[in-house]
């Protein structure tokens, strides 16, 4: 399946090879996901009718049990990949190679050109955008793990808990569990909430304070994202409003995915010809959520309205004002407005989507609401 | 201070401004490091006489609070970054620009390629490499909190607990310190401890399994990291030939390292003239420790005998066979020998050190031994 996918990738590229390099295109085709997601510690090289995976003697054992389909070549400062695979492209007559030059860095590149005669380029990011049903079970299984995790944590919040405490507490839960986190836990107390991307800290949670908890989990290489803000008090008007605000906008979104769908769903029924269908623009359903923000007052998101999600927190589709994906069937991905007031705080509310037989899922489920 | 080192870096690239673009340098020049590691959120460029950061929406808060000797400019899905920086660079006319393209995608270069008139090529890789006595505290106290909660762990070692257990709780430990992980928590239990980077995973301790623990903190944006290995039951003859000579093997190392430290030394105070030091190559240290293990009759080490460390787990100076560098004063790097049988298991004992005043010091201090 996964040297399908490569090998069709070549096919477009016309290389006799294409030496894989982004550490989520590895794990993606090869099912490990144990290597550095910082350093370059593994390479793939695929072509026509052989794959292999170029790594050093720290992962030997693991590659050799693990990685079945792939020819293991050890590299190491006594073997230089360069040196290696030089060796191997001559050795296999191989030409032409496909790099990821969204990717490899300059350095690299001018490596790779001492040793390989034809250099062509191309890119994997979109290779994951449409994820198989045994991915989506992994997101799903995540997002259930988040979930409860989450509804656990919620017996932790008592004045005087800092935000480090309490986002302790999630990551241990959900090690416990037997899994990871996908992101370090934003924890956010009052006016740190109005910091999207808050650095969890000391700050102790008073009374009337805003909670702002963003947090995922990993299962098996795959990712969950959430975030939901509380009041912890009686709620102000302010609080309520802005609230209520950002609540109507995912909904805005959410009814303007659901109505294309139909719409699409509807359009392919009644008739037996090919119709094109309306393509569902990221870009609209992040307008759509922003519009109704800032026609209410606020000021406009300062992020996007949400991402793809998948071996990466952050992957595509974007949904963006200037996103120019389409947003498809099998895709998985974010809905998550936020208004931010520095005075006060901010409010985000993120869950996670897929459009599955035409139609729009959520795979998160944590409770919009708890009573401290 | 931050400025002056990219103003030195400036001045011998003789280039306009410099483009900051690697996550590490990004910390080390601004202090901030709550920016992703694995996506591009900022940007720094450094004039003459003008710092500028360049993120977004999400982080503007933060920045202006936090990072006060840049002037914060703000990108977006609608304000692009390749647009607002052509615009700065043409209203103040710089042409020359230094990259990091040793950072720097093909992909991304190419799209600089278009904006900066002339591109010279930088590396910010060792500007890090000679740390700072503020930076030296930092990882001392980083491997100091590693020790406590190391200590602790050690009650929790029982038959039955699985690796991901006995590494939660040390995660636990930790983040309950106030700080966080430098790097997922490695604990192997029998077998898998042959597998030099192994999976934390669900095997449980066994009574004569062996136990090994690759662990690290995170303070204020500095690392640690150190290595111990136990043997759960009575130790037999095979352990204990492994494990004496995976030490003896370190301390070949450091009192190489000691001995040329005290022959530099002598040079110098008997002479008041500017004498031509012995340079301390880090190779030639990995070399001693690889020998011995060699000449015991064991396979080679796997993997480098050591590391630098500081903003990354991984940096200057490597201590391997190939490696060009010299270890000198105000370095900080790991000696971490290791001996692995698949059909038996690994050693590896990792501490980490600095030279300082020209001697060398050990940072870590976790027990080698322990009762269970």
């Amino acid at each position: 399946m996964t040297g399908k996918i490569a090998r069709d990738i070549l096919a477009t590229t016309k290389a006799d090879a294409i030496l894989v390099t982004s550490p989520e295109s590895i794990i993606y085709l090869t099912g490990y996901g144990n290597f550095s997601k910082e350093e370059r510690e593994a390479f793939l090289l695929i072509t026509l009718d052989k794959s292999y995976i170029f790594t050093d003697g720290r992962y030997k054992t693991a590659i050799q049990k693990q990685v079945n389909d792939f020819i293991f070549i050890e590299i190491g400062s006594l073997k230089p990949f360069y040196d290696t695979l030089s060796h191997l492209l001559q050795k296999n007559k191989i030409n032409s190679v496909s790099l990821e030059t969204d990717n490899l860095t300059v350095k690299e590149y001018s490596e790779f050109n001492k040793i390989i005669t034809q250099i062509k380029s191309t890119t994997l990011k979109n290779i994951r955008v449409i994820k198989k049903d045994s991915e989506l079970k992994k997101i799903k299984t995540a997002c259930k793990i988040a979930d409860e995790a989450f509804i656990e944590i919620l017996s932790f919040i008592k004045t005087g808990i800092t935000e480090k405490e309490l986002a302790t507490e999630f990551e241990y839960l959900v090690n416990k569990k037997g899994v990871s986190l996908s992101f370090e836990t934003i924890v956010a107390f009052g006016k740190n909430s109005a910091i999207p991307h808050h650095e969890t800290g000391s700050q102790k949670l008073k009374i009337n304070d805003i909670i702002l908890i963003d947090c995922g989990v990993n299962y098996k290489n795959y990712c969950s994202d959430m975030t939901r803000t509380f009041f912890f008090g009686s709620q102000n008007n302010k609080f309520k409003k802005i609230y209520s605000t950002v609540k109507k906008s995912q909904m805005e979104a959410i009814e303007y995915i659901k109505k294309n769908l139909i719409l699409d769903g509807e359009k392919t029924t009644t008739s037996k010809k090919t119709i094109r269908k309306t393509p569902l623009l990221a870009s609209s359903v992040d307008r759509v959520a922003r519009n109704f923000i800032v026609s209410e007052g606020f000021q406009t998101i300062p992020h996007s309205l949400g991402h793809g999600i998948g071996i990466r927190v952050h992957e595509s589709p974007s949904l963006s004002p200037t996103s120019k994906d389409i947003l498809t069937e099998g895709m998985v991905f974010s809905i998550e407005p936020g208004i931010y007031l520095p005075d006060l705080g901010g409010v985000r509310i993120e869950d996670l989507f897929t459009i599955k037989s035409n139609k729009l899922l959520k795979l998160t489920d944590s409770p919009l609401q708890a009573d401290f």
